[in-house]
């Protein structure tokens, strides 16, 4: 069932050229005229001659590889993330060596080595464990997104801005309270600015509101029961005035909405919600929901393309080294549906 | 930036064996003894010893790669899938280079030849459009996953079994009338299993019943449209009776619900309603949604697992052509939620 292998001796024999000048074509092929490149061009079309890339990286150094460590593919955010990074293989010819997290840094550690053997040339990194100084003294170009870069380069949604954005359209909606449920966020994630721009916002505005920060769970049973608590309290400490939940993801977001939603049959007018993410349950929802859109798409184009940049310029014979981190911000999207005005 | 890199000559020097001595540690170790591979391992580990797993590949022809076409990571099937794949490099020690497809076979042939020119030592595919007798001419071993699989081994899903469960569940609800919706399926893809098995059991219980195949439309707003006429058609020619609704998949079953639900504020008893998937907007619905889960964990680890035998196979002295082609099935699981009795 093997495929019959070509070496450069047959093409060499088939062009009447040297296995030297079939070797140079391989590994620098503007060392030959154009004629004789397209003589070896079609000798190896007519040998039927498979492309060994192992043996052109051996040669060169140039794997072509960009190592990956994401924390899930569960989350859509992340799979719709690796997509979009998968997509960019038409554009700059990079392929992928990917590991899913095990929330464990001696894991992750262990995956960082084994893509270091495999000679990658540049690495984007989503998981959280290995602390971003650790990550600098790889050696090799890095790009963050959404996760702690205090020593390496990263692309954020601008999360700022998201919340800036969310909590000003409840206003408009004239809630009389604005109330941000999320996790407890570190401060030195970029997630961390949602929270800042809802209480800039908030307090800019001199609106009534409150921050409720604490762990929200992590099965669905688990988030249920903690939004049902939420909403128990928030009723009671809230009632006859018109509240505006900002939910700090779309999966919370749609949770609290089907328990607001089973117990009246309707999401009523005291009721204003906004989610974050735009992930396909926000549009799945009961009632499509309001929620602020990362442009994934655009986050993994500019994560790529600063990581190629970088990666050229290593190619250079003189590389200049990097004198400056960039930290790339992209603007979220405001997407109003049906849980707000 | 860069970590110095040490060569064989460095370690020789360090160990005073000789360049071919520690060659042949990296690539025959048993034929060192047990003492002196110690001796060398030690080195490595004082020399801060970076291993280079490219030449390796390229002395021993092993690459360590297994090649994947996938439709989309848009489609949590397929996300998960992936993800249960990637966790089966802590058993098998394979690394993954991954395209999504661009359904143009054109496309997938292009990434198909790059896979191959990374010396992959096997596939594991769920792309359609590439046919199996194709792909058999590879040369390499193949596992498919959910698609048309004539020449090709494959692990699938019991789609028919799965039908079987969920059409026997409504019938036990005493559901008058059974519907199944679904679009039109290929005879030839295992999925269609699902509708033998739903016209099979309706037939052998002798119980009305009507089979939906049409276009579902692909984006949210065209599946909520189609879902709204099949809802208007189906409440217009049944009515007063209990109908048992069989949706070929958990995001058709949501939508379905949500149009139910926002009519009456509530799914009444004169409907019941199944999906297929246990995808996660089935626990997120207004209603958890009754489903067909798909063992998606056991579906990749036999893949990799069958795919490792076949890869075993290759690497041995005398290789055994493979001499019939495996078609696994896993038997999925019916899980009972709320909107079934």
């Amino acid at each position: 069932m093997d495929q019959k292998k070509i070496t450069f001796a047959d093409i060499a024999k088939y062009t009447n050229f040297s296995k030297t000048t079939i070797s140079r074509y391989f590994n620098d092929p503007d060392s030959l005229t154009v004629k004789n490149q397209e003589i070896i061009a079609q000798a190896l079309e007519d040998l039927n001659y498979q492309e060994n890339k192992l043996a052109k990286i051996f040669a060169n150094g140039k794997s072509e590889f960009v190592g990956i460590i994401i924390p899930n593919l569960y989350m859509h955010y992340y799979a719709e993330m690796l997509n979009q990074i998968l997509n960019t293989y038409d554009e700059f010819g990079y392929k992928f060596l990917i590991f899913t997290s095990k929330h464990d840094v001696e894991a992750d550690r262990k995956y960082l080595q084994e893509l270091l053997a495999y000679r990658i040339e540049g690495m984007i990194i989503l998981s959280h464990t290995i602390g971003s100084q650790e990550l600098a003294a790889c050696g090799i170009p890095i790009v963050a997104i959404e996760r702690e870069d205090a020593y390496i380069n990263s692309v954020n949604t601008d999360n700022y801005m998201g919340a800036v954005q969310g909590t000003s359209l409840l206003i408009k909606n004239h809630c009389d309270v604005l109330i941000h449920i999320n996790s407890q966020v570190a401060e030195n994630v970029p997630s961390y600015g949602r929270i800042r721009g809802f209480l800039d916002t908030c307090k800019e505005r001199q609106i009534k509101h409150e921050l409720i920060l604490q762990d929200l769970g992590h099965s669905p049973q688990e988030i249920n029961a903690c939004m049902q608590q939420l909403f128990a309290y928030i009723t009671h400490k809230y009632p006859n005035v018109k509240k505006g939940l900002f939910l700090s993801n779309d999966t919370h977001a749609n949770t609290m909405l089907n328990i607001i939603f089973r117990k009246y049959g309707t999401l009523p007018d005291e009721f204003r919600l906004i989610g974050f993410d735009d992930s396909p349950v926000s549009g799945q929802a009961i009632l499509p929901i309001s929620t602020i859109g990362q442009q994934i798409d655009k986050i993994a184009h500019e994560a790529m393309s600063l990581l190629v940049t970088l990666m050229d310029e290593r190619k250079k014979r003189r590389p200049k080294p990097q004198t400056a981190l960039v930290h790339k911000n992209i603007t979220p999207v405001l997407i109003r549906r049906e849980t707000t005005d």
